[in-house]
């Protein structure tokens, strides 16, 4: 049923994303149109043949901790996790020198995009063990990489980030969990609940990444650090060795990704369990910061991907589906060709490609970051970090009215479980509240991103849109309207960016525009990466390159992201300037 | 938990419906404040102590098919239809001489917001059966009026509607169920699906209407008619006699309002089942279009009572919640203090009591279409006909974003099932779905209520709305600002009236708007009567009437509306005017 958008990742990699550019980043010289075709289309292939089928059987059979505390994911996840772990897919984007395959992220997301459509509830597993491989990486000691990052590419262990806990969730300056000193490893005891594949039998071990403070750290943030908490410590030899002091009391039962076993883990029922500094002491908060960027970007993707989905599984039934005869249509024509649906699907098909263009255009931002020589006088990753909270915001908010659109164009059919609709409409609700909810993206977006800098890279950006447009003019009569409203849109981003600014001494006030302006950015930048495809694919029709409906599919599409999604501009606009004057009226009391 | 909006419900049909206008209607004279006030009070204990406790079990349990056929709903739903039906609320709005309160749409329509915010899925029973009495009130024969009203206002019998066959939903023209004249009775046979309360054992017998088709008559519409077809036939004495051949064959398992059982019927597996026409024959499609409006209407008003309840239990939960420290706040504060939360609850409660406003001056209309002497020149059945499907798509599409919001500011909490608010998100996504999707009320907006009368009743509105801002602007300095910004949106309103007119003569063109015409003037009619309601607010303010606190935060909840809400009026403009012309360039083939 999920077909594997192959076609459109590979165009947006080419002229959206520039591969050439991307290979031209030390190390990524293997990096080809040939290698990004073949990556593709394995990836595709284990997504549609292996994970799919698992969705909706693994939604209805859920994870469940059996009475000895073991966890039992549903049938057919293990034998997936052996063939995904043995195609090498788990370390794609991770360092050749521990294992990984070394690929650049704006490859490895597209590739995630397939796992997290086909199995949004299976492909976390996955999710958090590049985010583990990731931070072993970057603050992992050389032994400590040596002994964890062949495992964790390889799939025989899997990771997860343990941060949460009771009356510790977006404010971890209150967290509790306790790692006492012991000779050349630390003790950990405390509760962390929310740990996403906390515990299963997937794979042989979970190294588990824990946030903790040491008895004499100072309080709040800053006497945090991190722990490598192996559910299984290695043997010197680097096998498994035996069972460290972390129990899992409970599986939450959720809303949705069901699948996927959300676990409270116990940490020190008896003498404490081993755990081993991860990065300095007290520097946990900096580290979890530098997996939780790499995070943000693959919750935004998942919004992304469950959003396809449901948009795929919708189309074949309106495809499917005849009911009533289609105004100045023929009898007997599939619900698709009812205006309202045709409208419906177009706007979904719409604002999913923007994301992916914008999805994949911010993990090339990543890769030149990640790849600088420093000549680019740190701009790639001032872009990287600004695009990373407006993915993360807007494509997660987005997917829940995706998912939403996906279940109306069924009728009945898709308030009944069977359907399969309601199931991703119940998945993406996590995803504006995972990895720091909407709010705290849009705190991210115009804290850290906006006034610290004085609106400097915003500007940066806007200016790019402006200069693009110019060349999207170029390209044809009838990319000169999408420019135009695309430079309109950019100046009216500007004014809310103004109008922010000025509220840079009420911090009360910029924080309550936050998530409208993070939604705005979201739009504007979705419409940009249109924009640019739309010229692209009028200059490949132009010069008889590609396939000619896609490329008019293209145009159409974005012809319709500036009609029904760009006009969001001018409205998130009209909230941040209106809004806090009239939320300065508001007495909580009255509420 | 929840809380019977009692105060707001009287301040809107104080202020904003006008009781005198109502009472002044024939047979309304008993129409008080203090009638109201009792009945709200009463009401209000009703839907707390008893209907709310079971809302969240009965999501737990939900209705289950036994194996004899029958269909046990949730623990504690049978005392309570008990305890509803013993204090007469079932045929509150009905007719007094077949034994029903006779009280006002306006009236009862705030009543039934408090059953359905205490507990929807209890509280469908009661809509349908007050729909069944509508129809039998207004097509039925004096015998059958004596035969089931009293039975169906007294809650010992309930009702239900049957117009759903598998290959027949929005096109009903496709129906099958056939009816077999036999005598002074019809024999039945066919199957229906999707039948609220089609079986349970909460009353001593079900009375259902059952659309279906008689031997010779016309393809198409035209050749359905209605039938009474009772799960036990009625006796002469009008005890209940012998069991009808309708068998409930399977509930379905849906994605939320669990514990409401939907049934497939099977009608006739033996010799059909016994049925009575209802009103004449072919006509059954206009006799279900008047309960339709009604349903419609009932259906919007869940859309406001489901995003109360999720407003009060993400209300409760965030003054409860402690988490970090608000910006320039205290600590130890709860997260109703942080900015966006702040926001995010305010635009909750100014958007929930704009539908409720627009819900009970809709129910107003309703009252005065029915009572008109017909010296309104049809005025107000031509309002209460251009706001149903207003009533019906603004607020049940919101709803979905309003319980959205309660589950985010949960944050990770919202996702488990247990704390509730997932409840409220899974029961609200049927209600844009059932008695027509809202491209359905969009269609009926644009086409019976906009295009056929070439605009007039839609100018009527709009200059009614004008009329009201220079009484509003005149109710002082800081309601200026508010008629200024709806007289605006009124324009803009009026220019997206024009584009619609303009495309009269491309239905598909028309269509393809509906949905954003009906959303646009859904947040226009919700800042009417808010401007009003403001106004209102000010005034008794400034006389000393009413408590200030209540009056105040009105104002502030105004001045929320307008910065948070009314934007969504040029946007929706906006997609009217641009989206035709995009929407024309995609071929449904490169979906």
């Amino acid at each position: 049923m999920y077909q594997a958008p192959v076609e459109d990742m590979k165009f947006t990699l080419r002229y959206l994303v520039g591969l050439e550019r991307v290979a031209a980043i030390p190390g990524m010289d293997m990096v080809s149109e040939d290698l990004v075709d073949a990556v593709l289309e394995e990836a595709g292939k284990l997504a549609v043949d292996v994970l799919a089928p698992l969705n909706h059987s693994g939604d209805i059979a859920g994870s469940r901790r059996n009475d000895d505390g073991t966890v039992s994911v549903p049938d057919g996840f293990v034998d997936a996790w052996k063939a995904m772990a043995e195609g090498g897919w788990i370390g794609l984007n991770s360092s050749p020198d521990y294992g990984g395959q070394g690929l650049p992220q704006c490859v490895s997301a597209a590739v995630n995009e397939m796992w997290n459509a086909s199995n949004m509830s299976f492909a976390l597993c996955q999710l958090l063990t590049q985010g583990a491989i990731h931070a072993l990486e970057v603050v992992g000691n050389e032994e400590q990489k040596l002994t964890y990052l062949p495992k964790l590419n390889s799939g025989e262990w899997t990771g997860t980030m343990n941060l949460t806990e009771p009356q510790a969730g977006t404010d971890l300056a209150s967290l509790r969990t306790m790692a006492t000193p012991n000779g050349d490893h630390y003790r950990i005891k405390g509760q962390k609940i929310y740990i996403t594949y906390g515990e299963h039998e997937m794979s042989e071990n979970i190294i588990h990444l824990v946030l903790a403070r040491t008895p004499d750290a100072p309080a709040g943030v800053k006497g945090i650090s991190l722990f490598i908490v192996p559910k299984y410590l290695a043997n010197p030899d680097g096998s498994r060795g035996v069972r460290n002091d972390v129990q899992c009391l409970s599986i939450e039962k959720k809303l949705g990704i069901k699948a996927s076993p959300t676990a409270v883990l116990q940490y020190g029922q008896n003498d404490g369990a081993i755990g081993y500094l991860l990065g300095e002491e007290h520097k946990g908060l900096d580290c979890m910061f530098l997996m939780m960027n790499s995070a943000r970007y693959d919750v935004g993707l998942q919004g992304l991907a469950i959003s396809d989905r449901a948009y795929q599984h919708a189309l074949a039934y309106t495809r499917d589906r005849v009911q009533g005869t289609p105004l100045q249509g023929e009898k007997g024509q599939p619900i698709l060709n009812h205006p309202d649906v045709l409208r419906l699907m177009t706007t979904m098909k719409a604002e999913i490609e923007a994301m992916r263009a914008l999805l994949l255009v911010g993990g090339g931002a990543l890769d030149l970051a990640h790849g600088s020589a420093g000549d680019d006088d740190g701009f790639w990753q001032e872009r990287a970090n600004l695009l990373i909270p407006i993915i993360k915001g807007w494509m997660t908010e987005r997917s829940l009215v995706l998912t939403s659109d996906a279940v109306q164009v069924h009728g009945g059919m898709g308030f009944i479980e069977e359907t399969g609709a309601a199931q991703h409409y119940r998945d993406a609700r996590i995803l504006p509240i995972y990895e720091g909810t909407t709010a705290i993206q849009a705190n991210d977006l115009v804290f850290r991103k906006t006034l610290r800098d004085n609106g400097k890279a915003v500007r940066r950006l806007l200016t790019d849109i402006r200069k693009d447009m110019d060349d999207v003019a170029s390209a044809g009569e009838n990319l000169v309207t999408v420019a135009t409203e695309m430079n309109e849109a950019t100046k009216t981003a500007e004014a809310a960016l103004e109008a922010l600014l000025a509220r840079a001494n009420s911090p009360r006030d910029a924080a309550s525009v936050g998530v409208d302006f993070t939604m705005l950015l979201g739009y504007l930048t979705g419409g940009w990466q249109m924009a640019r495809a739309s010229a692209a694919a009028g200059r490949a029709l132009a010069v008889g390159e590609g396939a000619p409906d896609f490329l008019r599919a293209k145009q159409a599409t974005t012809n319709a992201y500036m009609a029904y999604c760009l006009p969001e501009v001018d409205k998130l606009a009209a909230k941040v300037w209106k809004g806090p004057d009239a939320l300065s009226t508001m007495d909580p009391d009255w509420l």
